[in-house]
């Protein structure tokens, strides 16, 4: 087992290890965790970060003082440990209150008590200097198409981030928005469903410039879409502000598995993307490497902090074999005949507009049988992949 | 059984009732259909207009003059039969130079090739006055991650959009590009798989003012996603440019049923939104209601044309139930019990600031118990829908 | 609204109006219900039976004498609202002792603890005159294909149901076991995954002639299988023993939707099934239409009885049209056309064999390109279905 | 790159290599086979045997004199090359005389057609020597639920299987039928649509005896089911006749990719049961690794046997390491800790009765916390199972 460190930018949500496992079907198999003992063990198991929303620090009914000393405990916990308190996120979804939705909820009272919840965690997150503030609108959304004005859904969905955004600027926070979508449950349609969609969403944003997206790899895999596409989709629009890494069996209930022990080839190109970057653009995402899962409800304590450890050493072991994948020259020349390479090159040539591309007798006058002959050797280029993915060519 | 006219602005497309079925496991079943044919058969049976790909009329290796000699006989039938052809796409999918796309093939010359085939299309729209011009990459996408420059795909594909949007614009065409989504087939996993991340595509674009979005009811339906809630952002970023209905049961094989055969409540608020629009902006979309279904391949002629009508006449009807349900007094009270029209009051209050709001006694005062057992009635306002589409309150 | 009376046989689990609405993601909505006062407000509205699981009357952690006390309290509400007791089951699944299952826990312990919980319960339900025992394994399955021997976990399946199995023989109860199916959910991959797997692993049983399934159409559709498919299977092997409506959109959480409320259509054939039977074997099914739902988390106590309410009303519309659909002499002749009747007469003749089927120059000089040609008409018939359905042709 | 031999039993369908690539939108981008090339070729890279369709051999409309001439050149060709021709099975799909199912068409005079081929199949398929003959009813289903006597059609496919399965024993061949489900595609609703609902169906043949399953990969994974608890299903009931090996990415068209080009893990625990079989019933499955498979369209030539040699390798090299999963001592340990080998002990004592456990002070007094608070290590398994695939642990 490779072994984490700080380096890495590990981090995980407070909830992730804290989930007493209590599901639609179940009791709590486990005891509640104090928070601040999982920051420190955290620590211990080589993470760098730890990421939390507001009730997972401090309950929902905690008066004010209540609020301000458990803070200071927080603050305290990452003093002593120097963990990074890289992102903070707000629990509107779990109290009655919400039941549709805070910022989209029909009811406006929902909305004003919704929007202030999150504005005061942005102050939080502010005082601890989170870099990034995500936010999950898990029960903005429904069940009945009738029970919604979908378009004033949309305007007071964009109400609320965009608040939130500008009060982020107001105060001086060096902070940026991450939305994560998701495509259904708890709500039987949740708004911003994909990473597609929330990226189209940001664009019609007042202050859009500070929002990104916080693609989540089952939440797309929910909706039998490519994770890593989407990550690429996100970088390549310059939104992809964080990540959430786990695993999930396709179109199902959310399993939030251990990063890797789902869709394993998919994980293994979504590390080469993170760690190595696109052919024609190289370099690494320089965010926190973000754990958003589920210990299983079949495992007790030991279990709890084993599959912690397990997301990231599997994450390690696939850096380490995208490393060796990109660098093997029998690879390198798979992908030069498979023309990824060549994508990189403009379809027009300089300077070149329609009118001289459809004179051009070269293209006119293509040999389309043969062209259409071309061996992309798309197979066995992935077979070299799954190879390295199996430790086979090392 | 309705009968449409005209003013229903339905189309079809020629490869609709021109499917020879044969599929991925069987030869065709049917003759080829004449297309001029399609179009007389099509305009007696009520429709309004016709749409086509390039090949459905014109072979892919056709002399100048067969294309002339075509072009010619369609604009014959146009002016025979008033049939408006108002959207025009292209075909990057069926000849194997496009088997690894045609905008984004790893090939360059096949993404030149592609261009100028669309370039010259865009033309033939433009001569037949097509006021849309869909654009489906079905081959744009990967089985494999490693096979694919994602970062550079995106650009090529933006490439290519742009280019044609620019051309577009030089020709002094009254045209406007949509781009369809599909999640997958024939490729493993498509680019622009959603609604939204077409959406988003878009307004990364240069020339992205005339390029709006032609989703069908089936392919977001295949990624688990609401129809209708895609429609929905697609209005609100004022892109819903074309639309393709038909059937589709959830995430299998591209079913391209007629239009309610698959999920029939999905399709009443399809049409319920198409024709009535948001309850805070009401108003039909005006564009073309048009259909992209396959009559099954267990039906010979007949069937083509029985399963055309369907369409048609099962729309009709779903238009009357949506008039129906939207005037029901008893329907406005659910809406207004459930809060459906207070959605469109803004959330902060005219010039209300988030310092105003976090220092509102009446909003960290609320009595949030209370308001969490409201109960908003949503199952009682979509029986009364179900039964309104089934015609049991009329 | 059609009003339900006690001859539909309508019956409610109380769990289903008594879920208080807490869920992976969210606190309870809705107070605890009354169980007692349930089956009297479920009387009032027309049902004729309820079910439940052991804990839903009797808490898991009840004493001996709570346990008699609440058992006299049911016997008494049943004798004075003369609601049907007409099936039990067993909560096996919201106990920590069971996160890895009972019947199939890697634990004996828990085996054996889980088998003693069942078997007290089968007494419960002979004693309450129950004349159905189901078994839903919810948590029967893995999340890693390692963690379990597969192979011993079907032999102690088998010996599970069959030791129930017995037992009910041996005590003479007129009670049969309806083994209920799911794919996932709360484990990664359910045992028994859908109506086939339980069918075909009822067949292994020593004591399978009282075991039969009761599919849910929801968990069939999480599969993406077509329930009424799954139900017409089950009769044919003489095995639907019971039946759970409710409502889903296909591959996602377990949505326990409303009858109705998810495929319509497919809800139509499904009631069509069970109130028409077959074209070649017509007959009603003669069990409980019971309905296994949830009310949705938005609404609170006036939503729990609308939404109970409906399931009814959706059920009696769709008898209604039902019925309608098969009368019409229009449908009779689109049946008839589509050779749907034909289906019955055997493809040998009396006493034809496998030789002379070969010799028989008919067979091989069938003009197969005509009969390639025959038009059966499918999407015709289908149409009229969905017009029914929409009662457009009453 | 592992090299097979004969002794891994690896075969490949001619249709396989031999696919065109034309697809549901696209041309043929490759040139039919000769399918004795194609046998020498598969030879060469180390297969034991092939299988093939009828018209994968001999064209539909062959006559008698051309089919005896390919029968010929199939024997030499066999005969030439020492491979085996272990499987048969008949292409009742392709045609449209089949467009409504072959031995569950609507048609009688199909119904007979279908029968018949299949009956001169098994003649071929006895001669050739071949110890399985599949069924795929790739065509028997329905898209509508009323365009079907689903109780008939039942009655009807049993009555084929039947009818195949006395023929084969009436002339003394030593073969086995493999049925082989899927969920859809081609058909909206194909019968059988699971391993389940094959098994289930065998149960009620006459001549069951020498009917079993041929299960394919991504069919269950069509269908969000585990492919691996599906062939221990039918392992269990003795009826794991044939298996198809492949690779697909969960609900959406049938993909046939390489086999552990789609879920690797799954893959993985897949060849574990197929070379190690059950803890608890240790032994390799005996029968061939057939691949039933397409290379992508992207593939000319050269990724044709590229591709399939991409099936063996990867299927050694999965060998090795689920050998070296099961022969690590810390493995063994977690496999005990995890009580998978417990599984194994009956639930009840030898002699053991249900009073008896009723009346176990043991089970009734169990400390139920105590033993909800297990941890049962199953992540931390996976994680070795994930590392060992990875070959990280050797």
């Amino acid at each position: 087992m490779l072994t984490p460190t700080p380096q890495d930018k590990f981090s995980f949500g407070l909830w992730t290890v804290g989930w007493s496992a209590r599901d639609q079907f179940g009791k709590a198999s486990r005891p509640d965790l104090d928070p601040f003992d999982s920051i420190r063990k955290l620590s211990e198991l080589g993470a760098w970060g730890f990421t939390f929303h507001d009730n997972d620090v401090i309950p929902f009914d905690a008066t004010e003082q209540e609020r301000e000393q458990l803070i200071g405990k927080l603050e305290s916990t990452i003093s002593d440990t120097g963990m990074t308190c890289e992102m903070v996120t707000t629990d509107t979804f779990a109290e009655p209150i919400f039941k549709d939705g805070a910022f989209t909820s029909n009811d406006r009272s929902v909305r004003r008590y919704g929007l202030r919840k999150v504005l005061r965690n942005v102050d939080l997150a502010g005082r601890l200097g989170a870099s990034t503030f995500v936010m999950w609108g898990g029960r903005e959304g429904s069940e009945y198409d009738s029970s919604k004005d979908l378009f004033a859904s949309f305007e007071r969905y964009a109400e609320g981030i965009d608040t939130v955004a500008a009060y982020i600027k107001s105060q001086g926070y060096d902070m940026r928005i991450g939305l994560e979508p998701k495509p259904n449950e708890p709500r039987g349609n949740i708004f911003l469903p994909t990473v597609g969609h929330a990226l189209a969403f940001i664009e019609k944003l007042e202050h859009g410039d500070i929002v990104g997206v916080n693609p989540e790899t089952g939440h797309e895999q929910m909706a039998t879409l490519n994770y890593t596409h989407g990550l690429a989709q996100a970088l390549w629009a310059d939104k992809l502000f964080h990540i959430d890494l786990n695993g999930q069996h396709g179109p199902m209930y959310d399993q939030d598995l251990v990063f890797g022990h789902g869709d394993l080839i998919s994980a293994f190109f979504t590390v080469d993307l993170l760690e190595n970057g696109f052919p024609s653009r190289p370099g690494a995402y320089v965010g926190a490497r973000h754990f958003d899962y589920k210990p299983s409800r079949t495992e007790h304590l030991q279990g709890v902090w084993d599959s912690a450890a397990a997301n990231m050493s599997t994450y390690l072991l696939l850096k380490q074999r995208a490393l060796a994948f990109r660098a093997d020259p029998e690879v390198q020349a798979a992908l030069e005949e498979a023309g990824v390479n060549s994508m990189a090159e403009p379809t027009l040539a300089q300077g070149e507009s329609a009118a001289d591309l459809l004179a051009d007798d070269s293209v006119s006058g293509l040999d389309v049988e043969a062209v259409g002959e071309r061996n992309y050797g798309f197979v066995r280029l992935h077979q070299l992949a799954v190879e390295h993915l199996m430790g086979a060519r090392s």
